[in-house]
Order: C-alpha cells, then sequence, then structure tokens
C-alpha cells in the first residue's frame, strides 16, 4: 500500500534532522559487536502500526527488526508487566541508538492514529460504513498518518486538493455563491465540469436544504457537516429517501465520545478530523538487553 | 530564531503534498478577485503560535496575512462567541483555499504544543527552573513543534543527536557497562573525550547513585529519569549539596498533570516528551467572508 | 489550475539540465542592454498552450514576456506568412538567450498536445462526451502535458497511479482472477473494498459480457478497450439500457484518423495514449530583434 | 554510457509522480506470489532503446528483466504476429504493476528517438557523416533522448549550453552585431577567447559569406541553417575548398523526408530536432502471464 | 561518527557535480572485465582521512576497495620510492575511471586537514588540551572537513550556528551593548536566557577585562582572541585563579607557527581556522596497473 | 557567467549546514533596525573574487551589500592599515550574523583561487597562452572554484568529466592497450568514434613519441604531463613544426614556482590542480559598526 519511493524520499531527510553533522555518541562504543534491543509498549493497548517504517529506519542504520505482532494486530500489555516486548533489533550499538529515537516517533505516531481508529470501529456494532480520516494531517508527514488509519481499519479519505476527489466545502460554496450567483446545485454542476471525469465530486452540506441541493446537482458525496446528532438522524432518511444510492458522510466535530450516536443514523461514512490530529499518545521504548 | 532557508526547505514540499498534480478546485472561481477570509479559533484557549508559517504559507499563494493578536499571546474566547477571529487574510480564492488546510494544520500543530507548554508553565508559580521538550517530535516537522515550545515559554531542549548535547541514555550506559565495564562516572569521562568540548555532556540517571557518578564525573547535567515525585524531593536536595553548581533535570512520564508536583523539588528543568508528541488539539477554521 | 509548487520544482531543475556549470555565453554579452525578442509561430496552425511555463521560466531570468494571444486560442499562420509573432520578450541579452530553448521546449510540447486535442474536439460536432488523456506521459514532465489536455478542451484523467481513481486493467484483472479466482464483478467490489470511499472505481473491459459485469459490480467508469468501431457501436446501447447512469469510457488504439467513428457511439469519454505520447510537432523559435 | 547517478536521479522522481500518496491497487493482490509478464511490441518494427530504464525502475520495485532482444537491435514484429514478446518480467503483483506505466513510457519515447534516428542513417548508404540531435528535447527528459539518439546510431550532439560547446546562433550573431559591431568572424573570434579552450565553437550560418566568415574566425564547427539542398549542393563544395578540415553541419528544418537529399552534399553531420521533439510513436504493452 | 545519511546526501550529488549527461569515456571500455588500480601517495608524509569517502565514492560505481593503511595513520613515503600505494581497487573500467577523480578531491582535502591538524598536536608535547578547528569551512562541505578534524586527532568544535554552542563573537557584543547597552557579564547572561539550557554559551573576549566579565556572566567557555602570545601567557594565569574550572579557548590568528608558543599558556584549547580554511596540499594519485 | 540557478541550487543548502534549526543568537537583538558592517581584508593583497555569491548570501538574510571595489580587481592593503574596507552590508543584525560566516567563507575560498590564478598570470609577461585549472576541485563547490579561476584571468577548463571535453589520461590510454592493444594514436581515433563530434578530444601524453600519435590521431589537444622544463623546452618545437596547428597544454606538478620556466616554452596552456586545490589563504572578516 507505500508507494515504491517511501524510503528515499523519508529515510534519509529524517536521519539529516536527526544527525545533521557528526555523531559523537557513535563513537562511545565498539560496533563490531551485534547486540539486541527490544521495543517495549508501555501503554496499555494499541493497534499496532508503522512496522515498514520502523524496518526502513532500522535498515538504513543496517539493523534487523523481527516483529513479535503484526501489523494492525490489537496488543494489550497484561496488567501486570510494565513493558511488553513487540519487536526485537539486531546490530551494532550505533545502529541501533541511531535508529532509536525516529522509529520510535513514527511507529508512536502510527500507532496512536490506528488505535483510536480502531477503537472508534470496535465501538461501532452493526455499523456497516466507513470511519474516514480528513486532510488534517501533518505537513510532510501526510503518508504515515493516512497509512495508520488504514491499518487501523479506517478510510484514509482523499489524499490530497484538487486532483483527486473534488470537494466543494463551505468557503468554495460561499465564493461560487457571491462571485457567480451559484446555488449548491449549480455548483455541483460547475465542479463536474471543471474536473475531469475521473474524480468524484463531494459537497459540504450544512443544512438538509443543501444536501438535497447538493443531490440533485449530481454530488457522488454529500457530506453532513457539523450537524447535531438529531439533524443526522432527521434527515439522513430524507436524503436516502429520494436519493437512495447516494454516498452520505457525516463530519464536524465528532469523536470517539460521540461517533456512537451519529452511526445511529447510519451514513456511509463518518470522518474525523480528531483521529489524525489529535489521536492521543501511545508510548514506546527500546531496551538494549 | 528560524533559520534563514526554512520557507524554501519546507513550503513547496507542503504544497506538493496537498497539490501533486493540477488543482481543480482553483479554476472553479474568478480569481482576479481579491477576497477576505478569517482564521478563527474554535477552542475555548490557546497559545497562539504558528504565525511566521502561516504568513509563509499565504504569501506563497499571493495572499497577504493580518493578525489581531501576537505571537506567544494567550487568547480566550468569550464564552458567547462561538469562533473568535485571529487573523484576516486577503487574496484571490485559488490562493486563500490552496493555502487554508496547510496554515491550519500548521497553526494547529504549533499551537497546540505552546499552548500546553504554557500551561504548564501557568502553573508552576514561583517555580523558576525551565520546562523543557525532548526529541519526542513528528520526523520531518521537529523545527516547528521546537519553535511553538519556545513560543509558549518552554525550553526547546536539544535539537538532534549526535552533534550538539551528548545525551548518555540508559541504553548509552548499559552497553558501556557491558562492552567496556564502564561505571556511570567512567561513562560521562568517556563521552567528554569523544566528544567536542563546545557540546554539553547530559546523563540520565535511574538512581540517586547514578546521579551522583554522573555529578562527579563531570556531566555538565544530570537527568532523574522516571522518578517518583518523593524520590525526587528526596534526591534532589542530596545531590545540590554534593554538587551545587550541577544543572539538575528530572524527565519521563511527567505530564501536565504532575508537573506541578514535580516542580517542588525544584529542579533546573521539567521535561516532558508529552508536550510535543501529544499535545492536545486546538482547532481553528478559515472562513470567507 | 497548477499547482502552487511548481515553478520551484521545475523552473530550477530545467536550468539545471542546460546550465550544469559556467555559461560562457552569457559573457559575449553586454547585459545592461535591455533587448527584445520575438517568439514566432513556424507551423501552420496550432492551439497556443504552456504560457505559464514560457512566464516562469523568462521571469527567472529577468525576463517579461507580452503575449499577443491568450492561452488555448487557436492560431493560424497566414499562408503569405513565414512566421507569426506571437509573443514579445524583453530582457537582457544572456537572459533570453538562457531562457530561449527551455521556454520553448516546453511551449512546443505543450502547445502540439492542446492542439491535436483541440482538433479532435473540433471534428466531433454534436459529441457532448469527453476527450480524454492517460497516463502515457513523459516521466517527470506529467504536469506540463495533462496541463496542455486541459487548454486544448480535453480531459486529462486521473492524475497518477493508486491513490485517486482505480482502475482494473486487463492485467489486474488477470491477476485476481488467477490468484483469487475473482471474476469482474468480484473484481470490481474488491476494488471498492480497498480503496477509499473517495476514489471512483473505473474497470477496463475487453468485451460486452465484462462490461456488463464490471457494471453489476458498481464500478463508476467501464472502460471499452480495443473494441472495434462495430463493437462499440453494438455493445453501448446494450449496456446503456441496462445500466443508464453508468459512466462509459472507450478507448485503446484511437487516433485522430478514428475518433469521429468511435463518437457515434456516444460514449462519455474517448480517451487517447497518442495526444500525449506522440502528439505530433508544433514548431517555434525566437528572434532577437 | 549513463552518467552513475541516474537512478538516484530519475527513478524515485518517476515513481513519486505516479504514486504521490498511498498505492490502493498493491492491497489487491497476493504479493508473495511471483507473476510473470511480458513486455510486447505493438508497432511493426523498431530500434530498442531505453533497457537500462526499464531494468531500473523494475528493480526498484523489485522484479526481474529478461531481455529477449539487445539494447539497439532493430525488430521487426512478424506480420501475422500481434504482439511480439521483447522481455519477460518476474516480480509481485505489486512490483510489476507500480512498475509498468512508468517503463513502458520511458521504454516507448526513447524506442521511438532511436528508430527514427536509425531510419534516418538506414536510408544513408555511403554516407559517413553523422546525423545529431540538438537541443530540442523534454526538459528534465533530455538524458533519455540523448542517451536514445545514441542507441540508434546517432550523434546526441552537445549536452548543454554554456558550458561545453559553445554555439553562436542567429540571435546572437545579431546581438553581437547590433551591440558591438562584429562580423561573424569577430564574434567567431570573441566567442573562442571568452570560453575555455577545452570547448569547440559553432557558428550558425544563413548563408555561404557567413560561413566563410565563420571559418576564417576559426569556428571548429560551421552550421549551415536552414539552407536548401540546392544551396548545401553548392555552398558545401566551395567551403571544403577553403577549409579542407572543418567540420561542416547542416541543420534546420531537415526531417526523415529530406534526410537524404541533404547527405549527398557530404556534409560531416545533418541534424535535426525533429528526431528528440516529435519522433512519432512506437508502442508496447505489459501483459501479465 | 559520520551521520547515517551521509551517502545519500553527497555521493549521487556528487558525482552529478562531474557527470550532468552522458558520460563517453565510460563506452571506450570492455567494461566487464575486472581490474586493479592503485591510490598512490605523492606527498612526503600525511595523516590518512578520508576512507569513509572513497570507499562510498568506489562502492556507488562497483568498485571495491582496500586499504593497506588504517584511518588517521601517520604514512610517510619512503625517499627513494616516488609513489606509495596506500589502497587496491578493483572493478571495470568506467567504475574505477569515473570514481577517480572524485574519490582523489576527497581524499587530498581531508588528509589535507587531518594532516596539518595531526603536526600541530604532534608539535604540542605535554599540552594536555584540545587543537580545535572553526567554521572556517567550504560551504556544503563542512561534515567532510570537520571529521578530517576529529581523524587527525582535533576538536571539531561546534557544528552549526544557532542550534547548539551558542558563541557570543565580537559583532554579537557590540551589537548588544550598542542596542541595548548590556557589557560583557549581562551579554552572556542574556545569551544564557534565549538559549536552551542543553546549549554551551561561549564568549569571546578582546581582553582580559572583557575574559573576567565573560567568566563573571557564567560562560561556559571564554575564548581570548586575538591574543598576543605574551597577552595569552599574562591574562590566563589571572583568568585560572578567579574562574578555576572555567573552560578557555585562545584562538585568532594562530598557525602551525606560533601554535607552540601559545600551548606554552596552557589553555584548554586553541582553534585554528586555517586547519580547514588552507591545510596546504597532500597529493594523491590513482594508477591502473 | 553563473548559471541562473546557481542561487537556489545553492543557498538555501549552504544556510541549512549552518543553520539545521532554530537560531538562538537571532533572539538576541533588536531585529528592527538596520546596521552596518563593514566586510575588510586582513591579507596583504588580494584579486577580489565571488561578489555575486556574497551579495545572494546578504539578499537571503535581507541584508543590501555595496561593493567598494570591483570583481576581479587586485586589491592592495596598505601597510600602515590592518584592515581594508572592501565591501558595506546593511541589514538586521540576525541577517548581518547569519550570512557572515557563509559569505565570508566562500568569499575567501573564491578570492584565493582567484588571487593565485592573477599573480600566476602576472608573473608571465608577454606569454599568450592560457593558465588553466583542472577537475581538482572541492566536490560540491566546483561551481564556485572555476567562477573564481575565470575572475583571476584563467581559463577554468572542462566543467565535467564524460560529457564535454574527451580527455584521454594515462589510464585511459592503459587500458586501452592492455584490453584493445590501442596505441595512443588508435585511442585518440577511438575517442573521437564514441564522442559526440561537438565534443574536444584531448589526449595526456607521458613524452614525445606519444604526443606525436596523438596529434596524428587527431587530438585537438595534446597535453604534455608531468614534462621537466628542458623536456618541455625540447618537445614542443618538435611538435608545433609537425603539427602547427594543435593545441598544446603542458600540466602536472606546476606551481606558481615553476610556471615561468614552463610558459618559456609557449605552451598553449599551462594547468595546475594546486591553484584550486590549494591556492592558500584570503582573510577576510566582517565588521560591525
Amino acid at each position: 500500500m507505500l508507494p515504491p519511493q517511501w524510503k528515499n524520499v523519508f529515510i534519509p531527510a529524517w536521519f539529516s534532522e536527526d544527525f545533521p553533522l557528526l555523531d559523537y555518541n557513535a563513537s562511545l562504543f565498539d560496533n563490531s559487536q551485534i547486540l539486541q534491543a527490544e521495543i517495549v509498549l508501555k501503554s496499555k493497548a494499541c493497534c499496532l502500526a508503522g512496522r515498514p517504517f520502523v524496518d526502513g529506519v532500522f535498515e538504513y542504520v543496517g539493523c534487523k527488526v523481527e516483529w513479535l505482532y503484526s501489523e494492525g494486530s490489537w496488543i494489550e500489555r497484561p496488567s501486570d508487566q510494565e513493558r511488553l516486548p513487540i519487536a526485537i533489533i539486531s546490530g551494532s550499538s550505533a545502529g541501533i541508538l541511531q535508529g532509536e529515537r525516529i522509529a520510535l516517533n513514527v511507529l508512536a505516531r502510527c500507532t496512536a492514529v490506528a488505535t483510536v481508529t480502531r477503537r472508534c470501529l470496535n465501538m461501532l456494532v452493526g455499523y456497516t460504513g466507513r470511519v474516514a480520516a480528513t486532510r488534517k494531517t501533518t505537513p510532510g508527514f501526510r503518508l504515515m498518518e493516512k497509512y495508520a488509519v488504514a491499518v487501523g481499519g479506517g478510510d484514509p479519505h482523499r489524499p490530497d486538493s484538487g486532483s483527486s476527489l473534488i470537494m466543494l466545502k463551505d468557503n468554495h460554496l460561499e465564493i461560487l455563491k457571491t462571485q457567480l450567483g451559484l446555488d449548491v446545485k449549480a455548483a455541483v454542476i460547475k465542479a463536474r465540469q471543471v474536473a475531469s471525469f475521473t474524480a468524484k465530486v463531494e459537497c459540504e452540506c450544512r443544512n438538509l436544504e443543501e444536501a438535497l441541493l447538493a443531490a440533485e446537482g449530481g454530488a457522488d458525496i454529500v457530506m453532513i457537516d457539523n450537524a447535531t446528532v438529531e439533524q443526522a438522524n432527521a434527515w439522513l432518511p430524507i436524503i436516502r429517501e429520494k436519493h437512495p444510492s447516494l454516498f452520505i458522510e457525516v463530519s464536524g466535530g465528532i469523536t470517539e465520545a460521540s461517533i456512537q450516536a451519529y452511526a445511529a443514523a447510519k451514513p456511509d461514512a463518518i470522518s474525523l478530523g480528531s483521529i489524525t490530529q489529535a489521536p492521543g499518545r501511545i508510548d514506546f521504548s527500546l531496551n538494549v538487553q
């Protein structure tokens, strides 16, 4: 699922950030000896994500990684164990220590994103739609965050602005109305015209009326933005009745706390900025043995 | 405080991530008209950080930014106002919308980091030491996160591994003991030898004994790692008595919840991985007017 | 429509290719004098495309460009005139001559692509579907070629593989059949599952049966590949009857010579690899005055 | 003949263009199985060029390529065979499909350039001079196009502007005349002075008089530009008589259709912009077996 | 000691500089044969430095390097031998010749830097302080030069400006005095405040008074700049008496000729811009056997 | 003479090297004030070179540079003046201090190269040939060093290996002899064949016999390598008599001390590796006023 060039694009850049010139630490050790180290989980539970990045980082410094859990597996640390081993690294002292912080930083972030995604899904028993991310990602780190959403079982949503899915958001609609006098339906039609037919058109709607107009305009996806649970429950049946094959997404301020309530309205997708923007913290550390 | 080349290094890369090929959205609008848009704060309060990045992003697409608050100011949204304007953007429709998501992503992250940093500091009335970050940053995004720590009033801590501060962490000490039979004191002496005299040597210590050995070895900074509040309170006076000019840092699992307790021991610095790794979420949006 | 970062990404790289070290030519002239030069069209007719690239190249070397024709306009050179001026460049001798070849190379390629696209469209009177490109572009130059398709009035088709439109081509179908025993319908369903809901799924079909299966599987776009005109005429009505809202593309070996015949079957889109891969040649030159 | 760094410079960039973020296609398959695929020639005949690029692309995604024809060989597809296998690829489904389009795009372009070059040479029985390219190449893709010219048996001509061969073209001569009052002879002498002695000086001449002046000025190469066949036939003997060791190139609007006529004048080189700018199309495809 | 990413950062860039397009030389040879070549020292003596760079360059073009001397060893060429072999390269003709000049250029520079460093150290019998470099390095080549200083036995000094050691130089002090009315002591205190506690603060002092003020301000390092030997001898004891644990560096115009005299004052470090800026020349060549 | 893209290629990279993360120094000052600073020459005399690089560096940090001497001028510092101002910089404190070291490092290196070049030329009264550099340059810094040679009045020699001038060096000749049985004449003929006609062929010759063979083979340039002055004096007249229009270069171990003696033999060019590899040191500093 990762693009072929990811290692060349990211790994040297990540090391350049942490090692801008000489590495004096590497001179402390006898680097001809091969050591082993464990990556251990310090948090209570997680959905493991980021293995390829950890592998890439450690390979780059001549180390090997043996994983004790598969990517995407749900891991719970027994309560009587302070730290649960999840991987074994083998390599030189310099290699292990040069890779340590970069690998843990990526692993911690990916696993945090996958974990919150998985927790959301686990809450939604019987829900057959998707739990999706947004473009609220860390600049320069989107690939890792979107990948982690997928590992967690979520839908990464559109990769970029402009070239793939065309999304008419509140600002787009506002400008099209002011500048060109277009209502939501007309805006959707215009978006379809300027974009390639290979791209879907999605329209962000603030109320039922806009949603119906967007559907009439031929939107592939209608996104109900910032609706209350009550509104979502009231509007979706009406939209579905008129547009049974329409794909309906709900979004806007939804969190782990409220996702179950929204799922009850049976949207095709629920998207949350928070799963990439503030997924909480999963803590790992690395211990030389 | 930002390095001169930051715009060339980051801005085109951030846009390449969000606009890998054509931008169909830009064709929707009459881009000769100049619009205005507001960046609004949706969270309750924050310490604003990231203005130069927002400026850089919008300048890149031909827009101007006028700020209503200065960098580092503490902003509280009145409870009767849903969204508080903090900046005005002027530019073409395409420019504003191309910059929107990138600018908000950086702003949200920087402000979240600065806000948690500032909240920590505000709790520590009478504490004269530093609240510091770690290297637990997002790979490729460290500059923005370390900068935000500084804006929040914190200490960014060392910029990298290897070239600036030499830190002997648990793994370094373990390897030096196993490979070369060095105790903590000898390890500090060796670190001093292999590093340039221009770099400080810091030693992470698990207990009082190690701390005293590190100080005897001439460490510039002794870092008490993973101590309980009780341990910190017990150990610091003993260390201070023997080594009055030593710089003492406490670290390891400290959070906003526990920082006050640790500050009572009067360390010279308290460092927290969480302020960059999981600072929580500050929410902004951009509204075209 | 061009992404904000295109100048930083392409312009210095293009100049590095043509000026790997010193430029002795620049020392021949008095570069304090401002000269004027014309870009002239030497071919009979063209659809002008590439103005922003020419502007970017010449701005980079301190020159200004004044265009006599708008982007996308159809220009015919009077038969009694050998060379038709289309733009005036002002700048130093060194600037004009450093930019000349790069600017003309981009302009010639873009204009050739736009011209063949426009010629195809002009042939298809009454046809309301799209004339589209493919991913058969020059590696590293796709943005310019896809942009030129759009300027010519065509549809650039999907920007990339993997992240935007998911296209099941003959090889994908073959592998899914062999490895997993999936027929075309099942393959489309699986593609829908693994991809984000924000991406369309297109299926390349070799015959009517596959097309119907793909449509049943829920493909957003069915692409009839390598059909004869007769087959296209026979199959499309059958598919349309069963799946009236399906988007149907025809592709495979279609050229300017055969496009009219295929358009008669009224597909929603006709895509041609040749318009980017071998668009023919439009010749320009630059003459200092 | 390719520079050592070409793989690092081009391959990741080509993949970044086609795979800007996640690759959903790769998730469709069982990538532990090794498949075979054929690259087949669909055009009637070609001079094969681009093997190292295809190898580099497929190696990058973990595949191996076995070629059935050597680089530069002339391949004719039997009329009773629709597609002629020219190479066998082995690798995972994801690898083969990720490399497919990039590899074919480079191969098709290189082979088209080599093929037109070879066809020109094959026409010129008895001609002992060179058939050469120009700088009319695709920006960012010059290496591949110049290499293909060489594979076809042609001469790639100068690699760049400014640092290697110094060419005085019509615009240079015009400016030197206007600014400094230099005639062609004086211009050549000045070019020799400002350039390193390691670079040849070539002068583009519009007529016999200019050619003789350039030769008198000591030009290493005189290029007769835009002459008719008659002019070329008339002028070359006169120039040769006076300057028997001078290297004479003819150029300007020469194509496959006219190259034989120009060769009769026995220039040392005939250069054609068209062989890189619009070489026609050679079609390949890749079929999984 | 080298950062993990150095090969990816430097090697392709170095080859791009020497091989901007095609390499005709490589076509001269039968590159399937494996040859051997020697790197020989032509200078009288040297401290060998740069082996990893030579290895990296030759590995990149498929060659192997066998060294006859270890990194950092002092090598003297017997007077009756014109050229002393120091390494054996094995590989193809093209590989050896493509790597030759780049490898020798790096090796010659690194070895020159290490050699002058070592010569300085060898002169200073009984001196226990450090011989250090400065930031007077070749832009883009600092890593290699700082590394060579370390190989020679010297101290590379600070890696950068701004992020690691904070050095208050004459200009900083001048501005702080003029703008803010700060004396040297106050300037040091302010520097400590604005910088992270992880960075040392060094103060460049022009006289004894400034040195004492800097020490009082808490500078980690006081650097006596441009003092005569007499001044150094007079001032250091006075400073040491008041500030026994202070680190004192002398710098400014010191060369191999004067370093012994300065060492007599027993500073903790002597730094010389000349060892990186003009280390003299060590000559190597490569001979195919 | 500099390529258009040089600023984008070098300036951000140079600053990234010196400012890898935050710049604490910049926070010391009131950066709204505009200061002035002088660049002063501390060496006795120099040929000024590198102005465009200094301009580029300071412009990048918002400063302006006013020069008191033109590029290439010979500057002598009066003996009664310790430091001679050569340029005035205006800008903020942060800007001036961020640019200082980078600008001085480039200026010092360029000026040292230009100065030794100019000194050589000044010694050679009556000599009409060229004093040339080689490829013995600092990797990644060749442009600056070759440019400085030109400013000093020298000839930069070939820019690269492989694409421009084809030089048969001792190793090439040795391999061609061993592998293919080619003598020097045959080697030159083969080189001419594999290279583009746009490239000169130069042959490095160890003795008179080789030189004559190279000339017979049609070499554009014969380079007499490592000859003594006596040999040069003896061989050149013999070669010139037989090949009056041949370009003859002498090279190999020539320095400022011996260049006059070699010039007496009236070669067309004398090339010296030492002028770029160890040009000696020219010292500048920057003083805020």
